[in-house]
């Protein structure tokens, strides 16, 4: 072979491998997402969860490209992109790799986005009805985000920062869950009349385990790859490392609190609790030390656990915790940039003008998620109906919605 | 370190390292096509589908190693080629990155053609019958179809195109399959005298649901990887999104047809659809626009759905639709290339030389496979058979070829 | 894009880059132990061996940030490493990839010692006292044995050669397990008074599968990554074969033996015989001949079986064969080095030197892991106590430990 290629072409395809096997782990917690929401649920729904599961990425992909995309990164206004429709105008190369393989990387945050709603509404939510919000979040509600944040809208120009989407994906998938839950309602059973609550166990640990350890192994593409670019080596190790940190401490601290709470180290809260260091690290996770990202990660499994029991109290019913753990902890990461970024923190002597910034951007976000999902859910919900009947939640969607047993063979409690 | 490597060794390592990862990836389908199967049979015979999906890539390595690649990729004459038997007198290099890298990502599309018999045959073929087929397969069959498509022979130097393998890969299998379950006939209580059609469902619907997902997360190795090149950042680009595109589109479509079927959005159809997207888009997907990718898939989709439903009236039984997947969508998409190629192409006035060749080479692709997986399939069917006792059949091929339960410890019902 | 890159950046980041990569599909590897281990022990201790599984790798993330890689590539002496805790003062790169990257490559590594002895413990260990054990494992016990190999210690200036793990990483995790499960006993009802033993079938054959796929997948990380470079691509690809080569071989020969030994092909011992071959071959496999892997790979399996059995007859209990499979076939592997190195080895004319210095680091390694964890579980097991009591034993640690049921919508059999 001769030396036929450029510098400039050996840097493009680093890039583009870089990118594109980040891509292909974020497109892997699609599956993750799919095991912990099956899990984390009873066995007569787990076919319909993840069937859900896997149309929202389905219809990410027809929708991200037909739509999505112009609005997420079209030229447009300081509110939303208007070019782009269908990939057609596209520039070839975007950021320095193949446009077609920049979008592919955020087809999968967008699937991120709308799974994430899916398990709050778990058990419960129709299936023709998950079909058409997802879609909305997908073309509209994710993308006008992105746009603000990501697409060189509002916030983008006035320095807000979240590198790789506690906010822009995890906030917004979660919120979206919050409000859909609050449409819907909590599950049949999970609260009784004298204001006490009934635990509803998922029906597979290993099946929760599973996709918890594929979504930490997929963030390794999720935060490292929002570099966009394979040639910043340091700036990629630290990322990695510091959402490894965050992961790690979140877990731990998350049983240590669990164990003090219930007496005995529960494993459901420990799950969570590196999930939501996982989503409070992925916006600061460029500009921060290690100590910061054992803080943040901390800070993130004290949110997932009281988040859990206050949601719970107030009968918000999210049966796999999507709430505290994407919400919440989304909301926590946004905020830590503005307190640990190592030159504009407040804690690191930058003073108080990124902590505000990204206070106002996250309730900008918060109001624009909570007013588009109401009038979504609601709409839906006085429309076509959003929840199953009584009877087919308790005989379970998988018969309901799909007339199928997810374990045909399998003897189940009756009341499972 | 000093500037010690020159820009030929540095475009080397980056084709090696997109090359093995691609490799790892085509892999990792071989739990894919395991879970996949698996979850779509009956408990009882999860560990024997499980144990023959281990097994015939085991012995691809092996058999790959001392055979199949002379075949493949050896120098010989039109039909097959005859050196390099256990990799001995290999160049350093082909195609710009080490032999051995090559070797392997060779090996690992041999793994996937062994595997896609294993499910159309699943429930009832004799494990010693199985071994001795899958060495035949990944050393004879498969090998010399490789060899006239992309070791150069007759039908690389005629101009038939199969990008990534829905021909070579997919359609031998799927054939493979097909002559294997007529030999075999259909799994006890089926088919019933009345003429009627008893569904099997399979015993977990999130097993099949994980393969799904990692055959599809394997499959950015498969088609991206057929490039044997990191260097080509946009070609790599354009086909993982068109492979994604026909994925989507594949189970979006199935699901709508399944649902105006039979009232219900059915799971398993779903499935098959993503996976029929993949299987045709593989050989186009180098040289297929985007809307063309996303007319492929649906065809796909339709082409698997019905399929299904046909081979289910002529009493073809293949428990987890691994002819209507990989058989008939190999076909339709080698066809496709002939259709929509961008230069080539009959619908892009590329005429009907293309279509023609690609015609010819299937043809002769099924003529080869059904004769001698005929003569392998029955040899062993008259000899020491390739199905197992009835009474092992219902006890199931677990207990009856392994000794074992796959799941000791639940409570199973009583005809499972 | 300007020609701002020097051809030292890009070195850095491919290296970089393959390093990660390498590194997350040895994270990975946590998914696969966790699956392999919940697969072969009971649905009652499921939850729980899952639990320890991410905790290990969670403590060993902040151990080993603290104080295990000082320890293991701090500058120090002969036998261990003294700088370097909490990272600090660490040089920015490290074999040409950034500290960070390597750091956690490394801190991959040792989360697979760690998980390595959950296995042989499996099922009757105190869970406060796994995560004390664990934690010592991660920070002293693994680093200072890689500090003699691979951190520059007495071991690597004899010209001790263990490319990547076979004993620092598996048989020091494996030889750890065979005193813990000395020092814990064996399980309540698998050795019977008369002298007889009782199989205790693992839950779930296709999570036990699941896990060795992974874990296979994951070792194209493991071995391949530790040339710590993407540069090397021959010898890259050379890892790879022999790697899969080796699994594969380990597969057959163990499945065959075991064929003949209890006349059915046994999917336990095949399992196994993979995994023995991946074990094996880790430390020669950069610096043998394919047909060297094949013999590797040969006696690993048959070590694996005779292992098993043997170790059953002194009634060392061990539930899922961590030690046949990582003590003694890495002890294997690291003699494999002195026997078939291809310019060192006595079989290759390299005289007794190597397999001499690979006999006395061996004896080392076993001496301290054997002293050091002797030490650690006999003073755990006389003061807070090591074992869970009969009571618990008998119901599972499931609900002893974590008050919770991993299956709670199936039926189990009552003494599962």
């Amino acid at each position: 072979m001769e030396n036929i290629f450029s510098i400039t072409e050996i840097v493009t395809a680093i890039d583009t491998i870089w990118v594109l096997v980040a891509a292909f782990l974020v497109f892997f917690m699609q599956l993750g997402f799919g095991m912990l929401e099956a899990g984390f649920t009873r066995a007569k729904n787990a076919g319909n969860i993840l069937m859900k599961n896997l149309m929202d990425f389905c219809i990410a992909s027809l929708g991200y490209w037909a739509v999505g995309f112009a609005l997420m990164y079209g030229a447009g206004n300081a509110f939303m992109g208007t070019t782009f429709f269908f990939l057609n105008g596209i520039e070839e190369t975007k950021y320095g790799v193949p446009t077609m393989a920049f979008w592919f990387f955020q087809l999968a945050f967008t699937g991120a986005a709308a799974t994430i709603v899916a398990g709050a509404m778990a058990e419960r939510t129709k299936f023709q009805a998950y079909l058409i919000y997802s879609l909305v979040v997908s073309i509209v509600i994710y993308p006008i985000v992105g746009y603000w944040v990501w697409g060189g809208g509002w916030l983008a120009r006035m320095g807000y920062i979240d590198f790789a989407g506690s906010s822009v994906v995890h906030s917004v998938g979660g919120i979206a869950g919050l409000i859909g839950t609050i449409a819907l309602g909590p599950r049949l059973g999970k609260y009784n009349s004298d204001g006490s609550t009934n635990t509803i166990p998922g029906h597979s640990l290993p099946l929760a385990m599973l996709g918890m350890f594929v979504l930490w192994f997929g963030w390794f593409g999720f935060n490292p790859g929002s570099t966009l670019s394979g040639m910043q080596s340091g700036l990629i190790a630290r990322i990695v490392v510091n959402t490894n940190i965050a992961a790690a401490t979140g877990a731990v601290i998350a049983m240590i609190i669990g164990w003090l709470q219930t007496k005995k180290p529960d494993i459901g809260l420990t799950i969570n609790g590196a999930l939501a260091g996982l989503v409070a690290i992925t916006a600061p996770c460029a500009f921060v030390t290690l100590p910061a990202a054992f803080l943040i990660g901390a800070v993130a499994s004290v949110i997932v656990v009281y988040g859990t029991f206050f949601l719970d109290k107030i009968r918000v019913d999210d049966p796999v915790g999507a709430v505290p753990v994407h919400a919440l902890c989304g909301i926590w990461g946004t905020m830590a940039v503005g307190l640990f970024h190592e030159t504009n923190g407040l804690l690191y002597g930058g003073g108080w003008r990124q902590l505000g910034v990204q206070s106002l951007g996250m309730i900008a976000i918060i109001g624009w998620v909570v007013a588009t999902t109401s009038v979504l859910f609601f709409s839906l919900k006085y429309t076509m109906g959003l929840r199953v009947s009584a009877a087919e939640e308790s005989i379970g969607l998988d018969y309901g919605e799909h007339a199928v047993n997810a374990y045909p063979d399998s003897k189940t409690s009756s009341l499972s």
